[in-house]
């Protein structure tokens, strides 16, 4: 598939801004004879090495020297694209790259589209798509453990476990595919025990990635943590407790807060995103009615719940909030915190390990609480070994893990080969689509469009 | 002077952000030997040839995969800062690149300073001191005539017409001061008339180098267009004009505009600073009072003063301002702009070619105007051929021109030869101080704390 781009493109290939260097990309059949076109150095880049640099003046269309660049030369196909490629590096700041992509289209190179050099490193084979993907992971994410992950993902651990699947799968549908050339003489190639156990392990790992999906957006987005209560019980205090800053505005009006505020913060490897929500309360106010209902929409939305209970009104005063919530919410994690211990003389007993005492205003049990959260985000990313999962991924997975089960139940009830090795295929098929070896044009370009320009 | 240090630095020299690459640079005598024990590739670094370029993983303290890099290594003194210098290319993003600078520096590299990688580059005499301000110009500057500039700067005229004209001084200090051991004998070495227009050819550099330093500040931070006049003769309105949006609020109210509002527009190659400013009349209204206070010390600043007038009150409405502003600011450029063109059935004509018809509600008028600015910054920034001068060199070439005068009229007196000897050798030390032959740390400090890390 080499080589099947004709043009030639170039893009800035840093984020632009002040900063010392720039790199300009450019890649494709006329890259090297691009660049020679405005380059000036020692020698013509055509006749140099690959994996070479060379110093020297990059020109304007007039003539006049643009900058002292440095030119690394890649040839074909040992390159990022697997085209011919030169990184022009030139000085930063917001002009410079611009006279050098001047000179470049000027030319005969035009501008990359997003993410278009990943797209014809695919397109010549030099990764697959769960490895494309790991690159805009890692471009974007915030989070170190995201970015581990991603880091293996694009060493390939995921797609050899795909590929793994994929052959064994194609395999046992070819064994059962001869038995039917074969059908009067009852003979079985494949083993039907050993055919269940592999199924089910198969289901067993599609099972196990479409499970850390959530795990992989707790990873990459964070945990969201919806802080709710009465009115007045402090839920903005800890809010800022949480974020070690003045985020929300405290007041002793019941009621202050609104709208919902949301914030991150780095715990340990852990990033968590806040949300403070308006007090829960029976309300004539038409604007806090709103907002009440904007908390139970932010909640749907949340991994953990925060009750905020003011303990100076009883320990009890809000486990009916509490109740209520679990009820509505039973998949999330419930913690019950007991605020403003510093205004009690004593501190009752915690009736269950869900309930914390803490005081937000002096910062008592926030450091324990914190420890709480950071073990959810432990707990909900432990699965996450060999792959971040995206929604694509998710949804493949699922259609695998559909085929796969399809074929156990085929097994089960005694169904002829024919309907065994339909799902086989189904699944060895999707397997592919998952890494890339079929895609649509529509595929790429919904995966591309999340791709920086210059990449 | 190659090798002046002894410790190995690293930093991001890309702007930090999204984009595809980052470029983590590292320099000093350890570089090669530090990457190669965070970096895996096909073969250690030390073993490559300078200038070649090596695909491997870059290991985290803890042994795990980093990032998949590219490793440029330049060996010493063929590098940007005359040491050995790595460029390691990794993914972009905000992340990747720290967690290679974490392993840099737990091998024993440390963070460099702000423009410490140039300062080693000047140290070991890669550049000299004008080339490496042209660098920050280079970075910072957002207009390409400026970038141009900096460019040739970089290329080294300026340091050489420097040098040049301090050779020559040191060439003359010396015939003048062997003459001296020839005192009684009264034989001339350096013809005298010679001298003296050689002496007066160098005053006229110099005086035109420091000319240019208003040129050179109009090229790189804009003409500063200072818009004035009475209340409503619609000042917002040809801000906006100018601006081609709508920038500043316009009511038919006088008064509209209190503060001043500034604003830029690139037309052609010029960069304009436009000020709106309030309205002036006298007034009893303590914030216009202070708004027209505050005009005034806006006007001090411009190189251009637009007296708007309303066509419609009379052409010479507002002949007794624009003469009070040009008793004022005698040196900078007056126009005066007669506005509201379109609700006049006739227009007069011109009285000097300082007075231009407008309407900066249909637009006529504007690009004439637009026009006019631009030849302003043309004929400011004629003189600017070889340097984009900056405040240090201007104070410089004072002292030179200072001292070349001070010879010229010590030759004119007929003093002795010691007396014209140290004038050149002032001139000829203050050349070198120019160009950085002669430097103190402080001054390093002062250049380098312009720049900005990982340059």
């Amino acid at each position: 598939m080499q080589g099947v781009a004709t043009d030639t493109i170039c893009a800035l290939s840093t984020p632009p801004g002040i900063g010392g260097l720039a790199v300009v990309r450019i890649s494709g059949p006329e890259a090297i004879a691009i660049v020679d076109r405005c380059f000036r150095g020692k020698r013509p880049l055509h006749e140099v090495p690959t994996h070479t640099i060379h110093y020297g003046h990059l020109l304007r269309p007039n003539g006049s020297i643009a900058d002292e660049v440095t030119c690394a030369v890649f040839r074909a196909p040992h390159s990022y694209t697997g085209e011919d490629v030169v990184e022009i590096t030139c000085h930063g700041g917001y002009l410079m790259y611009r006279l050098v992509l001047e000179s470049l289209t000027f030319h005969g190179a035009r501008i990359a589209q997003p993410g278009e050099f990943t797209r014809r490193a695919f397109l010549n084979g030099r990764m697959d798509l769960v490895q494309v993907e790991s690159i805009a992971e890692i471009i974007h994410t915030q989070v170190i453990a995201a970015q581990e992950l991603a880091i293996k993902q694009l060493g390939g651990s995921f797609t050899a476990w795909a590929r793994r699947i994929r052959d064994s799968l194609q395999q046992v549908a070819s064994l059962v595919e001869v038995e039917l050339d074969f059908a009067h003489e009852d003979i079985e190639f494949a083993d039907r025990q050993q055919l269940v156990e592999q199924l089910q392990s198969i289901q067993a790992d599609c099972r196990r990635f479409i499970r850390s999906y959530t795990g992989a957006q707790i990873l990459r987005h964070g945990l969201r943590v919806g802080i709710v209560g009465y009115p007045n019980a402090g839920k903005s205090s800890l809010f800022n407790a949480i974020l070690g800053r003045q985020r929300a505005i405290v007041s002793p009006q019941p009621g202050t807060t609104r709208d919902y505020l949301e914030d991150t913060v780095h715990v340990g490897q852990a990033l968590l995103r806040l949300y403070d929500t308006a007090g829960f309360r029976e309300s004539e106010d038409a604007i806090e009615v709103e907002g009440i209902a904007l908390a139970r929409s932010i909640l749907e939305q949340c991994h953990v719940i925060l009750v905020v209970n003011d303990l100076t009104e009883g320990q009890e005063h809000s486990d009916a909030l509490a109740a209520s919530l679990r009820a509505e919410f039973p998949t999330l994690h419930h913690l019950l915190v007991q605020n403003k211990r510093d205004l009690c003389s004593s501190i009752p007993e915690a009736r269950s390990e869900h309930e914390l005492f803490i005081s937000a205003r002096t910062g008592e049990g926030i450091e324990q609480l914190l420890a709480r959260l950071e073990d959810v985000v432990r707990h909900s990313t432990a699965e996450l070994d060999l792959a971040l999962i995206n929604q694509r991924h998710v949804e493949s997975l699922q259609r695998i893990e559909q085929a796969v089960d399809s074929a156990l139940r085929a097994l089960a009830d005694n169904l002829p080969g024919e309907c065994i090795a339909i799902d086989l295929r189904t699944a060895a098929e999707e397997l592919s689509t998952l890494i890339g070896e079929r895609w649509t044009n529509d595929l790429l370009d919904r995966i591309f469009s999340q791709y920086c320009i210059g990449k």
